[in-house]
């Protein structure tokens, strides 16, 4: 909610995939590494209200206190993301297909989901 | 070449998705139903060649003599085309998927795209 | 800070001025009227930081509790002030010569901007 | 009109010039070093009304045969004009005040114009 990079390019596209593409599960996750004080629920959750973010949110947990020092949180560590903003797109099995970190275009973003939406699912 | 809606968005978008996504066949239509005499095959080389346009680009055949009147040419009247930018997708088999006048959204025609790419085509 | 349009419109804008025009005196001032609890000085320092806010922000004064309701700070209301972002310009006399609530065009803000450094000062 | 920076940038700025400030007087200039084939006045008409460019717009004159060689018009020859789109700026005396090649950013445009605007003129 403080990192530029979501402001203006993550949250935004997110939200317009959320918008257009309703068999797509668009999920944020707010992972904190720094700055925890002037970022948490409260804060987080008038942010997401005076941008307009309609998509379920997750907050990314500590399992060390953040205080002790500069500590990932559990989310953010187990898939390496390295910053904010960061795109993943999992499959229909829940396999992590893409992850970047920085601005995804819209149009590479978009072949890519329709590509995970035409691919078969574990029920088919 | 001289429509506005062409030059800021069709054009463009297309050269994004001949230059990113290699395996998808984009083809140019110049498609002439006014203003003749200025946008002939010489004004089209020129335009193609300052705009950088890189795909193939055909010329829409006219079956009734231009000067006899407003005629249309022949895939305009085919595909019922009705200006300037239109955006047709075809999936593997040649199929006519989606037919648009106008501008179309990054992440939309990406979508599209995308559940194209990975279809089964007529040799899978 | 958690105003979409300052953070998309207001805050960039202000950032070019101040980074093109040395000697225009850009002057940010953080008005809240609701979320105190989220938006208080520990929260503006970080934010500022994070967004490379270089031009000097004041805080804008409450002389009622905000705990007490809806009230507006000092400066909000003695511009009247009716929302975030808004653009006030004043002239080399101090005079307040434009205001505006919400986007302000590039080009309108320039010329604008280019008369009142034409404009003969006090001192002058 | 077959410069991709012209119609990507500067007509539109020109245009946006023109429509927001009626003092300051916007003239176009049609000039031609190449292709003069498929740009003569019979295209570049089309041009302006399909583009919707309401402002007055010269055409360079040459006084060499353009057929004879690469030769530049006399206008580009006279201001030393190396290419299009060409931003001139003149006061109200008629000086030239500022001349680019390329893009002009909206906020620079605004502030000189703005001092332009301000700054007396021959009959003040």
């Amino acid at each position: 909610m403080l990192c530029p990079g979501c402001v203006n390019y993550g949250i935004p596209q997110a939200q317009r995939v959320a918008r257009m593409f309703p068999n797509v599960a668009v999920i944020g996750l707010h992972t904190v590494f720094e700055h925890h004080d002037v970022t948490g629920p409260a804060a987080l959750k008038v942010f997401l209200h005076e941008f307009g973010v309609r998509f379920p949110v997750g907050i990314d947990r500590h399992d060390v206190d953040p205080g002790q020092g500069q500590s990932l949180p559990v989310t953010m560590r187990r898939y390496g993301l390295e910053g904010t903003p960061t795109t993943l797109l999992f499959d229909k099995r829940g396999q992590l297909i893409f992850q970047h970190l920085g601005k995804v275009d819209d149009l590479a973003l978009g072949v890519m989901l329709g590509q995970l939406i035409a691919a078969p699912g574990p029920e088919d």
